[in-house]
Parts: structure tokens; C-alpha cells; sequence
């Protein structure tokens, strides 16, 4: 199943439960224009309940993952401030599309992932890339704070390795990367889809209700205090037991066969 | 000093200070079924107030060091959402009150630590593993996603680790555990004990009144934002400048003796 | 530009956008005692507003870096509740002064950083330490836990390695302090100053208008849940966007040159 979007922005291919959404304006480095949001917030809308995505890779055509927003068409506006303000607002949608979605969401970097293309790899789930790829929050660079990045970067890396990159809006490499905790694993180009897709086909293989379910309370728990965290996520997982799945995983690892999901 | 609980599920032994705990259910992969909990929550309570315990080590017996929760209990049980919840709320209690314990608590892992015995290492102030260890989240793989192991979890190491841990369910070698924070240090099979107990003989050789005063402060600021935080701390100094053993250090130190210890 | 405090107890030289704040005091190890510590507020205080300042090196003389509270003068004080306190709510305000500084501080480490010293190195936006610098939070050795410090070191590194530096009081080298993410990077002494001040050169060749918007920013959005977080910094960007050096910067960009910044 593949469907491509107006203009062709984005291209997206779903196959045995695995939707790959990908960047598709290499020749403008996949930059997050106002238009490319838009398309991408109506993808993300659309898998939310498309019952044939389990999992999500969001993947880029070119040598570019993506370069953050469009600097002409910010230039196009400057001084209207709503203008503005309505295309970071999109990012930010975006972003929390993809945190807020139902369904695990891999982010497939090869090549130059910047500003709010960097956001958009801390903002997934899971990030591999392949060796050479590279990471950046440049917006110092050209008097714009990478702001809205640093929300995504900063839940996901150390203060000071965020702040290295935020201040210095220098490039980090793959390995760096891995090693901060930006991304997963750093592999060669050779096995990146082999990666990505064998651990997509991994997730995509278990309940999706379960996946749904844990991926909520995940997000939902972790801004919580701790007593607060386990009152909400005991009362998930009493829940979680009630499903029919839950019932099938558990008799199925008792009886030693492979359980029967039903997705409830 | 020796103790047995009820069925003999848990022993707890008590030397120069360091309470060893030991899971001692190898038959069962000491897996936390509601007994074995009630007698961990038991445990821990004693342990709050006893005096001869400074230091608890958290160990357990056989080549498994945690096994999670106790499936076939939970088999029996489908469909009562009372009884499930029942189960997970005193795992949650039990993982509170090691961290409220005004102890140090060290894990000393040698085996396999999964789902809630993955939450109970996390959940332990300090824990060193024996190489060959292995950790993991797999709940994903039978339907009940490992929702209360991840708030200790994802409290320990970035939130893509944790992720991949949960979705994937896959196990983690102690190497990479020591690298993403789920435990402090790996070492040989052969210096473990050394090295755990060497450990918790440094800490109980030291003030329990300002171990205890740290500890409960560390995770009470770890949940404010700076300013109140500091505002908590602050008061925290100056009343742990207040007593006895910060004296008698301060003042040892400065005369290069060692300090006698009154523990107030 | 040069200055000295009173009794020369901290030395304040500008140069080319960066000031350097050398800790002076190497006879008493830098150690932070009130007066140090009013001084040290008094010289941030001044930087805040200072154009000539555009990024901050915090050094030290001798080889100590910082040895965290003087105890002669907390011993001095035993039993005085509110003259200990000040002591605690004085460090207190210079770290949080660091953090709130609209522009970036770099910790130059070359030596031993213990307690508030360590804190010192923590509450840097950026930190780089030369080959055999070690930092400790020893404070549980002398019967005082070090509670402030640990606000800093808790908000730098995973639990775990925050708890094993608190309990045991232990050294921790400058390798592992990056690998833990207390500092971003540790060189040779030879090429210390070649690091810190390219660094510091480096950033502060960037819109100070800019670096300022970001820093606040960051340190505030760390405090929100996600939802508020992008609210919030989505305004800050767009609020960027009307400034004068984002459309430099992004003018300058767009047409190949370089930017003059006007820090506005």
C-alpha cells in the first residue's frame, strides 16, 4: 500500500504492518516548510488509526535527512510574528504527533540530520543511523536559538552534551551521537534498512494494544513524581491484564506456543 | 544475625552492618509473587528501623537473579482487576520503600534481572553485576507491557534506552547496562562479592545519620525544580551542620584523626 | 581589562568577549567560604550586564580547582543554625546566578573539584578538564552529605553514578567523569587553554542576543512538561524571529556571507 502526498512532499509505504513515511524533497534537504508539517501532521493523523500500521520508520530520499526549517520561506515573513509563530507551532505538533502516536516510531537517519531535523530524530521513539550520518542544532549559527529542538534534544541527552550542541552548533557524528544517547545504534550504511526494518518486524510482530498501551503510560509516567508514577502505571498494567492479550501472551509462554494476537 | 521468613521465600542475614537479602526461591526464578513481596515489603520495614543494619545488599540465590512477577499467579487470576492490581501495588510499595529506606541499597546482580526484577535493580540506590548478567523489559513478548518496571527504568537511563528495552523487549549484556546507567560497574564472576561488599563496608563505616539525611534529600530535591530545590537543600546542610557527626567529622578532619561515629 | 576583588581573592580579566574568573585562593585550595563566595556574586552580578562580556571562564589558581566550603569557618560557627544556613543559601545563589548568567559559562578544570567545587564544575553550562583533573562529592566522609552539591551533580548524571559519588565519597577521574556527563570533554593539560578558549572564542563570535534568548530558555523549558515546554519555546522562537540578528543571520546565510551581529 503506498500513497503519496500532495506535491509529493512526503512519500508513505506501508507493508506487512510497517509504514515508512519518507521525506521526499532531497533537493531542498528535506526542510520543514510549512507545507511539509502540514503533510506530515496528516500522515501522522491518518496512522493513528490506520489498523495496517503497527510501526512507523520515518526515512528521508537524498543525502540529507533534514535540515530544520525553510530559511526562505522564514525570510518570506519576516516581521509577521503570527506567521511565524504558526510555523514552529506546526513543528511542535508535529513532534508530538509522533511521541502521542499509538504506534512506535523509528527515526532511519543517513546523512545530515539538523535543527529541527534533529528534533524530529529525538522526538521518534527509536533512532538508528548509519555510520557518517550527522547531527547538529546550528540555529546559533544564524542568530536563531534552535529553541524548540532543544525540547526534544534535552529529554534525551545530558545538559551539558544538549548544551555543547546548542551553544557550538557544531556537528556531532553518529558515533558521538550513540554515544550521548541521541540515537539507538550507529551501524553501517550496508545493514541500515537490515537494522531498522528487523527491528521494526520485531515490534510489529508483538500485540499492538500492548505496544499502544506501554508507549502511552511511557511518556504519560515519566513527567509524573514517583509515587504518582506507580499509583497510574499499577492501574495501567491491572488494565493491561484484562486484555485479551495479555490473557493469550501469558497462557501462551505457560503452554510454550506462540501466541495468537488480537490487537484488544 | 540470621533470619528466615515465612516458607523460607527470603533470607536475610546481618553482619558488621551490611543486611544481606537474598531471594531464595531459585526454583521459581525468584520470581515476585504476592508472597514473596509481602515478605520483601516485611523485610524492608524491620530493616527501617533496625539498628544493626547500615547497608543492604539485595541479592538472591541460583543462576537467576529475578524473574519478574509470578505468571501463573497472574494466570490465575485473569479477569479478578482487584486481585491484579493488588499484586502490582505491592510491587510498587516494596519498590518504594527501598528507595525510602534510610539505607543504601546495593544490587548484586549475577543472572538474569527481568521485567520486575529488572525494576528492582533500577530501583536500588547502587548495583553491580557479575559479567554474563543480562537485563531486560520483556513483558512486550507476552502482552503485558512492563509499565510499573519502567518508572524505575526510564528514572535510570535515557529515554531511547529505555524505549528499546520496553518495545523490544531484547536482553542487555552488563556491559551495556554499565554503559546506559542501569547499573553502576560490571566486574568477573570471581570478585563480585569483593566488590559488592567492599562497597557497602565503605558506606557502613560512615555516619548512618548523614547517609540517611542524604539520601532521603537526594531523591526529594531530585523531583523539584532548581530554585526550591536548592531552597531544600540549603536547610538540609544547615541542619545536617546541626548534629553530632558533622561536627565531630568536621572536626576530625581538620585534626587529622578519624571520627567516632555516634550516628545522630 | 583586569580587575581584582577585595583582597584579591578572585582575579576578573576580559578579553575579547570572554572573561575569565580565576578562583584565587590556591593557598586554601579555592575554597568557597562566604567571603569568596560574595565576592564570586558580586563578580557575576557585574558580568550580567557587562557588553564587554559575551562568555565566562570559571578557572582557578594553583593545582586545587575548588575544595567545596571552607570547614575551618563552618567550624567556626558550630551550633549557629542561621550563620550555617547563610553559608549554604550563599553558595546556593552563585550556582543559580550561573545558571540564570544570560550568557555562557565554561568551567576550566585543571585539579582536584570536590563538594561545592564540584557543584561548581556542575552548574556550568560547559565544562572541559585537563588529563588527571578528578572530582568528588566527599562530604559524606567528614559526616556532611553534600545535599547542595548534589542538586547540580543529580541534574549531570544518572542516578546511580550521582548516588555512588554521594555514598561513597570516592574520586571519580576525569575520563569517567565524561563518560558519566559531568564534564563535555577532557585533554591534555598542554591543550587545555587551546580548548576552553577556542570554545569560549567560538561562542562568543555567535549574537549574544541570541545565546542569551537560548540559554534562558533552555534552563526554563527543562522544567515543563512537553506540552508546556513547546508552548513556550515556540514563542521564544518566534520572538527570535523578530530580532534583528535572526534576520541578519539568516540574510547572511542565505546569501553566502558573513553576519554582522548587533546583539539585539
Amino acid at each position: 500500500m503506498s500513497a503519496e502526498s500532495p506535491d509529493n512532499l512526503v512519500h508513505v509505504y506501508t507493508e506487512k504492518g510497517i509504514t515508512t513515511v519518507t521525506l521526499n524533497q532531497p533537493e531542498k534537504r528535506n526542510s520543514l516548510s510549512l507545507s511539509m508539517l502540514k503533510v506530515l501532521s496528516s500522515v501522522f493523523s491518518d496512522l493513528e488509526t490506520n489498523p495496517d500500521c503497527r510501526v512507523v520508520v520515518v526515512a528521508a530520499a537524498g543525502h540529507v535527512f533534514c535540515a530544520g526549517h525553510d530559511l526562505k520561506e522564514l525570510k518570506g515573513q519576516f516581521n509577521q510574528h503570527e506567521a511565524q509563530l504558526a510555523v514552529f507551532q506546526e513543528c511542535a505538533k508535529v513532534m508530538q504527533q509522533i511521541v502521542n502516536l499509538p504506534k512506535p516510531v523509528i527515526a532511519r537517519v543517513s546523512g545530515v540530520a539538523t535543527a529541527a531535523g534533529c528534533q524530529l530524530v529525538a522526538s521518534c521513539d527509536l533512532a538508528v543511523a548509519a555510520e557518517g550520518s550527522r547531527f547538529a542544532t546550528p540555529g546559533v549559527n544564524i542568530g536563531l536559538f534552535c529553541s524548540t529542538p532543544m525540547v526534544a534534544l534535552s529529554r534525551n541527552v545530558s545538559r551539558k552534551h544538549a548544551m555543547e550542541m546548542l551553544l557550538t552548533g557544531d556537528m556531532v557524528d553518529a558515533r558521538r551521537a550513540e554515544q550521548i544517547g541521541l540515537i539507538n545504534r550507529v551501524v553501517d550504511s550496508e545493514v541500515l534498512d537490515e537494522t531498522v526494518y528487523g527491528m521494526a518486524a520485531n515490534i510489529a510482530g508483538k500485540s499492538a494494544f500492548t505496544v499502544k498501551t506501554g508507549k502511552e503510560a511511557f511518556y504519560r509516567q515519566l513527567e509524573m513524581p514517583l509515587e504518582q508514577a506507580y499509583e497510574y502505571t499499577a492501574e495501567v498494567m491491572a488494565s493491561n491484564m484484562d486484555a485479551n492479550d495479555a490473557q493469550e501472551g501469558i497462557s501462551a509462554f505457560l503452554e510454550k506456543r506462540h501466541p495468537e494476537w488480537r490487537d484488544e
